[in-house]
């Protein structure tokens, strides 16, 4: 009867992300309803164990059809030198 | 790796709550981590779609082991007279 | 340092809303960033306290730029005859 | 007309954090309505940007009278050495 949420506290991106023309923006689509904090900034990891990217702030989220569509913004990169 | 959670907009209480002495309020335990609005009159029911008990307020709400206990006052009764 | 959110359980349009062409769909912007259920049911009103529109369903909610937009059907109007 | 809450997706103790005899849990009471993740770990601060005191993982979460109580596990220390 409710409506099921997914509370997430980093971006997960399965090399699933897709960057934005000529910017540090990213698009990503994951299913379910999830909520991720806006202007906060956050890890992005390639997966949930594993490599950290680098960090992200939320800029937009979206839901529709059973699925979450976030715009974030790659703030700083993970340096492994 | 997220929290489900999951968005309720009425109490159903599937003859469960627990009436608390001398008062109007009841405690109800649901399983999983749940989210309902507090001091906003919402809907009691005994079933999703069944009998509307009255309307309610919830005026507790706490997340502990994979379950959410509810503390509400029944405000006013549903009369079929 | 976290994030305001406002947990919605009804649509409270303030004669607002837009409605897109030849549907009962609608789409209105609130301020804030809120959280309405989807595919549920939930009352659509005027004003808070005010005049009962009808019962609509969410389709899709957006946030950003501290601001919530919603797209809702408007399943059933409320008859005063 | 809605509810107000505050996402978290870290612990600021301010120093008001009291620990339960023999343990690594902590309870701490805060203003408002807030979600934290449970059974995540997340940071546990002394201040919003200020010194990081390790890591923990929120057990508990109460919502009552306008204000959020927490019991965490404090499942590491961080360390400056």
């Amino acid at each position: 009867m409710g409506m099921p949420l997914e509370l997430n506290t980093m971006i997960v991106t399965k090399g699933k992300e897709k960057r934005l023309a000529n910017s540090n923006d990213f698009t990503l689509t994951k299913g379910g309803y999830r909520i991720y904090p806006l202007n906060i900034p956050i890890s992005v990891q390639k997966t949930k164990n594993g490599e950290l990217i680098g960090t992200g702030i939320v800029k937009k989220l979206t839901w529709e059809d059973d699925k979450t569509i976030l715009t974030y913004e790659l703030t700083s990169l993970h340096s492994t030198n």
